[in-house]
C-alpha cells in the first residue's frame, strides 16, 4: 500500500475538563470555589476565583445585577464537546487535566478517595475514546487520541498522596500530574514536598505546573476601578506572576538540585520566567551565595530551565513564543495548548471557531516559520516525544 | 580640521543620586523609608522596602544580626561618584533621576518647597557638570554630560503640582519625571492624575516610570523563608510586576486615549510587558468591551506600547533584550541604562567594573549584534533623539 507522509500531529498538552463528579462537588459547596445556579442564565455560574467574591454577593442579593464568575459550559464538562473542540481545530491529541483549583480545598479523609475517583475517570474516557475513535478513522482527519494529566489529593495524609502516585502509574493513559502553586498549603519551597517530587520523578510523571490563586486583589487597585476592569488583571497578570514566584522559590530552595530527575512543564510558557529569567540570576548573583547542592556550583535560572523545565505555549503572542524558545533553549522545549475551555469565542458561537486557539497558533507559526519543522515540534512532535503519546 | 567619525555615545537614562538634602530627610525618619548608622557598619544603611522591616528590627535589638537594607555608599549620594563610574563604564551622558520612593512620604505641605529644591539641586549638578568637563576634553575620552529626570511633590496640593511641572520646565537639563506607581495614592488609572499628565505632555516632558511598592510581601512565601531568599523575589519579581500592572491600569482606565501627548518610558524594559502583552491583549477581547476614547476604536496594547511608550534596556538578558525590542516595535524605542548605584559589584570593589552594566550591556550586544547601527542606537543614539541631549 502507497504511503504518504503523515500529517504533523498537533497536540494539546493544556485542556481541562470537569468530570460530573467534581462538578457535584463545587456545587455543594459554600465557600469559592463553587457553581451555583442563576433564573437568569442557562448555565451554572463557575466562580473561582477570590477576586470573584464581591460579583457573587452582589448577584445574590441583586437578580439584576451581572452575573458573577463564568458560564459551566458543556465545553467543561462533556467529552464529546472536547472531542468536537478537537476536531474543529484539527487537534489529534489532547493531554487533559482537571481545571483549577483542583482537589486543593477538600478535607484531609475525603482527598484520597476523590483524587482516585476523578484520575480513574479521566483514565477511562481516555481509553474509551482511543478505542471508539481508532477504529473509524473515517470520521475525521485523523484518530483523536487523549490521554491526561493525573490530580493529587494534597491535602491528604503523606502516605496516601504517595499512594496516589502509585495508583497514577497503573493508570496507562497518564502522563504527569497538574499542580498548582500552593503545595501542601506552604508553596513549593516547602521541603515536605521533597518526598513527593522524587516519587514522581522515579515513576517518570512530569509535573504540570498550573496558577490558580492569582496575587491579592488589593495590588490591583481599588475595588470599584477592578470591577471595571473584568478578570483582565488577576487573570493576565496575576497568573503568570504567581508562576513564576513559584517556580522561583522552588529554584531559591534548591529543589532542582535535591530532585534532578523532576521535570516541570510550566503552564502560560513560563508566566513571565523568560522575561524576567536574566533579573533573578542578576539578584541572585547579587544577594544571595547559593549552592548547587551536594557540593556542586549553583546552576545558574537557565542553566536549570534548559535541563529540567518545558513550557506550554499558551502566551498569545509571537514576542512571547520567542522569547520562550530563546529562554527554554531551544524549539524542543515548548510544546503547544489552547486553555480550552477558558477564552471562548467572544461572538459566544463555542461550536465554530475559538480566537484563543488561532491567537496560539499563528503565534508560533509566526515565531518558528509556518509549515517549519520547529513549529511542528511545538504544534505536537515535542509533546509526543516528551510525554510518550503512544499506546502502551 | 579633520574630523574623524565621533564614537557612538554611550547614554545611561537609568541612573540615581540621593542629593545630600534627601539623605537628610531619610536620617530623620522613624518610619521606612529611612537612612539609619550601625556601629558595625562603616556605611549607613538604607532602608527603603517594607518587606526589610524585620531585618530592622532584629538588628536593633541585636548588634550581631545581620545589617538590614543596603550600605548607603558614596555611589549614591556623592556627584564625583557617579562621575567617576560613568567614565570606567565609558558611558558618555547620564540622566538622573531621585531613586525611589521619591518624594512619596512627604507630607502635603512640605512636598512642594521639598521638590523644588531637589529640581534645583539636580539642575546645579547638570549645569556645573557640564561646564567643567567640556572645556576639558582631555580628561577623559569624551565629554561627559549629565541631564535629569524631575520629581514632582505628589502629595502636595494641585496647583502646587502644576506649578512644579512649570518650574521644571525653566530647568534647561530636564527631560522628563520621575514616577512611581502609586501617583496621588490611588494607582495611575486615578482620574484626578489627568490634568497632571496632560501638563507633562504640554511640557514635552516624558514619565520615566520606576517600581517601588513591588508586591504584598505574603506572596513570596512565609517570612522564613524569605529571610533566606533576601532581595531577591521582591527586587526581581515584585518591582517587574508592579510596574506591569501600573500600566495595565493606565490602559485599561484610556490614559493613553485620554492624553495621546503622553510618553512614558517604562524601567526594566516594561517589568514584563513586552512577554504578557499578548495575554492582556488576549483577556481584554475575551473579558472587556473597550473604546478607544471619544468614539474611536480600541487602541491593542501592542499599538499603545509602539505610539506612546519607551522602554529602557535593563533587563539582565538577550533574550530580553530581544522581546523588549519586538515588543516595542523596533530597536529604536528602547534605551541604555545601568540602574546604578544599585547592583554593585559582588566582589565589593564598587571601583571597579559593575558585573551589572555588563549584562546589560553584553545583553543589547548578543541581541542586536554588537557594533550594530541598532545596538548603538540603543546604548546611546535614541536617548539623545528621544530625550534631545544636547545642550540648549
Amino acid at each position: 500500500m502507497a504511503q504518504t507522509k503523515p500529517e504533523a500531529p498537533v497536540v494539546d498538552i493544556h485542556t481541562h475538563m470537569y468530570p460530573p463528579e467534581y462538578v457535584s462537588i463545587l456545587s455543594s459547596r459554600d465557600t469559592i470555589p463553587l457553581v451555583r445556579t442563576f433564573p437568569s442564565s442557562p448555565d451554572p455560574r463557575l466562580i473561582l476565583l477570590e477576586a470573584e467574591l464581591p460579583a457573587l454577593e452582589r448577584a445574590l442579593q441583586d437578580p439584576s445585577a451581572p452575573l458573577p464568575g463564568r458560564p459551566l459550559t458543556k465545553h467543561f464538562t462533556s467529552l464529546p464537546h472536547k472531542l468536537a473542540f478537537m476536531s474543529h481545530h484539527a487537534i489529534s491529541i489532547s493531554v487533559l487535566s482537571l481545571a483549577n483549583p483542583w482537589l486543593d480545598f477538600l478535607s484531609p479523609a475525603e482527598a484520597g478517595p476523590i483524587a482516585s475517583q476523578i484520575n480513574t475517570s479521566f483514565e477511562s474516557m481516555c481509553a474509551t475514546t482511543n478505542t471508539t475513535t481508532t477504529t473509524n478513522p473515517t470520521q475525521q482527519q485523523q484518530p483523536q487520541k487523549l490521554f491526561f494529566f493525573g490530580t493529587l489529593p494534597l491535602t491528604a495524609p503523606t502516605p496516601t498522596l504517595l499512594s496516589s502516585i502509585t495508583h497514577l502509574t497503573t493508570l496507562p493513559h497518564c502522563r504527569g500530574i497538574i499542580l498548582g502553586t500552593s503545595g501542601l498549603g506552604a508553596g513549593l519551597d516547602d521541603p515536605s514536598l521533597l518526598p513527593l517530587f522524587a516519587a514522581l520523578a522515579d515513576a517518570n510523571l512530569p509535573i504540570f505546573l498550573h496558577p490558580h490563586y492569582g496575587l491579592p486583589p488589593s495590588v490591583f487597585g481599588p475595588q470599584s476601578a477592578r470591577g471595571d476592569y473584568g478578570h483582565v488583571l488577576p487573570l493576565a497578570l496575576g497568573f503568570p506572576m504567581e508562576t513564576t514566584i513559584a517556580v522561583a522559590r522552588m529554584y531559591l530552595v534548591g529543589v532542582f538540585d535535591a530532585v534532578p530527575g523532576l521535570r516541570l512543564i510550566i503552564a502560560h510558557a513560563g508566566g513571565t520566567l523568560p522575561f524576567l529569567a536574566g533579573r533573578i540570576e542578576s539578584c541572585v548573583v547579587h544577594d544571595l551565595k547559593l549552592g548547587g547542592g551536594a557540593g556542586k556550583e549553583r546552576r545558574t535560572v537557565w542553566e536549570v530551565l534548559r535541563e529540567q523545565v518545558y513550557l506550554d505555549a499558551v502566551v498569545y503572542s509571537e514576542v512571547g513564543v520567542r522569547a520562550a524558545v530563546e529562554a527554554a533553549g531551544g524549539a524542543d522545549r515548548l510544546m503547544f495548548g489552547t486553555d480550552h475551555p477558558f477564552f471562548p469565542p467572544v461572538d459566544g458561537d463555542a461550536e465554530g471557531e475559538w480566537e484563543s486557539v488561532r491567537w496560539n497558533v499563528t503565534a508560533v507559526e509566526k515565531a518558528l516559520g509556518k509549515g517549519s519543522r520547529e513549529a511542528e515540534m511545538v504544534l505536537g512532535g515535542n509533546a509526543v516525544r516528551v510525554l510518550r503519546l503512544v499506546e502502551e
